[in-house]
């Protein structure tokens, strides 16, 4: 809501607090870049024009565009905490991202959501929030929560809330679960939009899904899917992030009549990538340079992700907007300079600036509850022949095979030679320490144990490694930590990186997160491991929503029967 | 909220209630005319593809497009009521209107908003309302109401409520008048747009309309009007009415990057226009015939009205939408074959098919409080010359001149020779009878009165006539009809329209209405006036916004001076 103050502003009566000058502005309604100036008043664009204003920056022919909106992502991904993240994509001229707190919501149910709302007040950026529809992701797992339609519905008339996040549970759409078409019906109450995912659907189950009242889908991996739901009503969220690359494949869809839309997101997109390449302006870019009208790029960055949430007061360069603005040199080789969220300056060429203060750390409740000295990983031969997880490197999927297993003393024991190695699903929520072991393919460890709090969706403490010691080991720093990352070898921790909220994130900056995660995968790779991010794998093979074979703390899930299975076979 | 059945049908288990087999479908999304069949189910679009259905109808390669959006309409302009109004434009294929009750609420205030409420119940046609946001226009008149924010707060939740109507007190948005600023707060907080009104608003007092929160104009007239508006972030509804037509002007502003904030309305369209011309089909029709890309012109009808108004149900032949659809044969030569409203056939060629029934009509409040025997035209002579209000023929403002009082007995009398009538207002509203009366020229009467009970905004009796007897009877008959129109001579009833709901609209279907005005104009051209639609002159002379020179119950006004000025200059 507006001030009479910046109405009279608005009016030229009193001066701006800042006016961008001489800039050339990006009109994302018009589609014409336009001389203009740009006055702010209390965090507002009150006008373009000729006005007058305590401070004046001239931009010498620049570019002005709106600041950059992410219309899908888990903060969680970079590990960071909500501070280190807002400030990492600050830097690189996202000013407002709408985020699914899942993961954290899997740890911590609605205390989670009410962490991230509260830890994201007073960030240099905009944080908005869908509600996680899929908590847990199945009944096969220990889960943190389980949030039902009546947990998630006092939530749901929040401001910040802009509705229901990626509708996962495609299943229970298509067989018309009461349970969840009472979560849609929330979101379609309070009249916010519902993001779908659903990869691959098509036909008469797509129609049955958007039919349901699913707005948008970012799983899309092929032109031909992309379209067809498109076609069916759905907005496309382009993802480019960290795993999941679909820019490429997507781009030919955007055309002067579908681009409206059409927007960009990361979903996950994790630290190092987020340092190294950027954000949301790394996928402008690479849509530039594929080809796009740099203008159409700009939209669905800005206006269609603003439209699509209901967020009138974002997505332009226009009175009434808020005063989030970048100021890039080239349209074309698109390096964000300046950027301004409600017009304070926060970053210039990729840092932010000094001044930005930090709010002050909330804690986070607690959620590492494994009871002290309980961990067992032996596992007793009641067979010969055992169902492995073999590894697809570089994706998240799995083979499940059957090999001949490696027994001692009565008991089967990992089998390096063959790389057959022990993994293991430790219970961190109930705090009964419930553990399911098993074998895994692909990890390539010579020796040692890795370990990892991070493992979708119900994030329990995932282990894999050589012996029981060093598995043991392993799990024990974790929990130490109150969640986090280690690499053990004899013994001897070689690598750390705690993650004390929620297991999941860390108060530390992003650059720390990122080299802290390169000294794990460094000392990973030491043991043995071929794998480019073994801790990202790693974080995948406990989620029995993605195929064949993953291990939760219950046992193996054969995720295409949709059902636990023995360890042995014979 | 979609049912089960629905979903279950949108799989193909179970057949459409409804499809409408091998029409080429309108994509709105993508831009294409696409082959395909509809399926419809308990009124809901549930999938286009190759579905059973218990009814099949054969499209023959017609065109299929979604129902048409009336964005911004006072339905009370049609002086039918409701019903009538909802099956005229439904037989256009209109199925969807967005109606700012402002002449109602200023007769009946938020009585008037709950009449039209439950009256647009059960119609074939989706009607929404946006709250009347100036009621009264000014304070220089006898209202029947005033709307503050407080009593407009109750309404705005209601989901048939889509925000805040044409905001034209904009001076009061630029003074930062605090109630204005409140109800606009209201729409903000709820998430629902501020529509503008602001006719030649430029510059930096457009920055601050804009700012100020208010998202949509209406009344552009001119190309350079419209682009300033829209480069500010204001949707353009290109208004195509009965007086006002402003779509030849504001054509070439739609191109592909425009075209997605820019859609239609009527804003006011009278009994005849909407019958003999139609309605959104006729701007349709008009702006494809003067160039305009069909399925452009249908996105303006359809998706880009639904998505300003945040309906996401509507808009689009897709899965989950509302099954509003028309039938057309060409969209060259754009004629409405088919309308089916949600999935039910309510009009063929034009015309309602048998057995839509029409909802109980409601009783609407008592809207007459003129008290018996009380009316006094005469005018003491306290001075030679007069303020004359001079029309100007087909447009809404007038002329302020001053000429010789013809004066008889010591009282100011009508002088047909020069054409100068005498013409007053009297208060309907509060049971005090004031009357006011003055003279005006160019309404060419040579005998007789004729008198209304429609007359902007405030909507008192306002008459006009040679004699002060004829000039009571006419008065005297609206009030026995407790409103509407009448043409008196010699105290003889030559025409009359009864208009018992708020003295504004009838219960008759729109072809009696239009039968019964054609009647009363043609008694007014009888008795020597000249004018096209004198009722509808007559009925601005009361409008103290537009200037030069007015007359409500107090007296006459100086529109520019916005005050009360004496009759006699000397």
């Amino acid at each position: 809501m507006i001030d009479a103050e910046a109405i009279r502003c608005a009016r030229g009566e009193t001066p701006a607090d800042l006016l961008l000058k001489g800039g050339r502005i990006v009109d994302v309604f018009s589609g014409e870049i336009m001389p203009g100036d740009v006055a702010v008043k209390n965090g507002t664009i009150v006008g373009i024009g000729p006005y007058r204003a305590r401070q004046t920056v001239d931009l010498d022919g620049r570019i002005v565009t709106p600041g950059f909106i992410d219309a899908h992502v888990h903060i969680e991904s970079a590990m960071t905490g909500i501070t280190g993240f807002a400030r990492a994509v600050a830097a690189h001229g996202t000013t407002t991202v709408i985020a699914d707190p899942h993961e954290i919501a899997n740890v911590l149910g609605v205390e989670g959501i009410r962490y991230m709302l509260a830890a994201s007040e007073g960030q240099p950026v905009n944080i908005f929030f869908m509600l996680p529809s899929c908590v847990p992701a199945t009944d096969m797992e220990t889960a943190g929560a389980r949030l039902m339609a009546d947990d998630l519905q006092p939530f749901m008339k929040e401001d910040r809330i802009l509705g229901l996040a990626e509708m996962m549970n495609y299943p229970g759409v298509l067989g018309a679960d009461p349970e969840v078409l009472r979560k849609i019906a929330l979101a379609e109450g309070a009249h916010k939009p519902v993001d779908g995912h659903a990869p691959g659907l098509t036909g008469v189950d797509l129609n049955a899904y958007v039919a349901a009242g699913i707005s948008s889908d970012h799983e899309c991996t092929t032109l031909a899917e992309a379209r067809e739901k498109l076609k069916a009503g759905m907005h496309i969220m382009v993802r480019e992030g960290t795993a999941a690359k679909n820019l490429a494949a997507l781009l030919p869809l955007v055309n002067p009549h579908t681009c409206r839309r059409m927007m960009w997101c990361t979903d996950d997109r994790h630290a190092h990538d987020l340092l190294t390449e950027g954000h949301i302006d790394f996928i402008v870019r690479s849509a530039v340079d594929q080809g796009l009208d740099p203008v159409v790029a700009v939209q669905m960055a800005t206006l269609n992700p603003a439209e699509f949430f209901g967020l009138r007061h974002l997505g332009a360069v226009a009175p009434g907007r808020r005063a989030d603005l970048l100021v890039i040199e080239d349209l074309h080789d698109l390096k964000v300079g300046r950027v301004y969220s409600r017009g304070r300056l926060v970053a210039i060429d990729g840092r932010i600036v000094d001044g930005i203060e930090t709010p002050r750390p909330i804690g986070a409740p607690p959620a590492m509850r494994v009871p002290s000295g309980a961990l067992d990983f032996s596992i007793a031969a009641t067979g010969r022949r055992v169902r492995v997880i073999e590894i697809v490197p570089e994706q998240i999927i799995t083979r499940s095979i059957v090999t001949e297993a490696r027994i001692e003393d009565g008991r089967a024991v990992s089998d390096p030679g063959r790389d057959l190695l022990k993994i293991a699903v430790v219970d961190r929520h109930s705090g009964t320490g419930r553990t399911a072991a098993a074998f895994v393919k692909g990890l390539g460890l010579k020796q040692g144990a890795i370990a990892s709090s991070v493992a979708h969706d119900a994030h329990n403490i995932i282990v894999a490694g050589v012996g029981d010691r060093d598995m043991s080991a392993a799990v024990e720093t974790i929990v130490k930590m109150a969640g986090g990352l280690a690499v053990v070898s004899d013994g001897r921790l070689l690598a750390q990186l705690a993650l004390p909220i929620a297991g999941l994130m860390s108060e530390a900056p992003l650059a720390e997160v990122a080299a802290g995660l390169d000294r794990l995968i460094a000392a990973t790779h030491f043991l043995g491991s071929p794998l480019g991010d073994p801790f990202m794998t790693l974080s995948f093979l406990a989620l029995p929503v993605i195929p064949a074979l993953k291990l939760t703390d219950r046992g193996l899930v054969d995720v295409e029967k949709f059902q636990i299975v023995p360890l042995f076979v014979e």
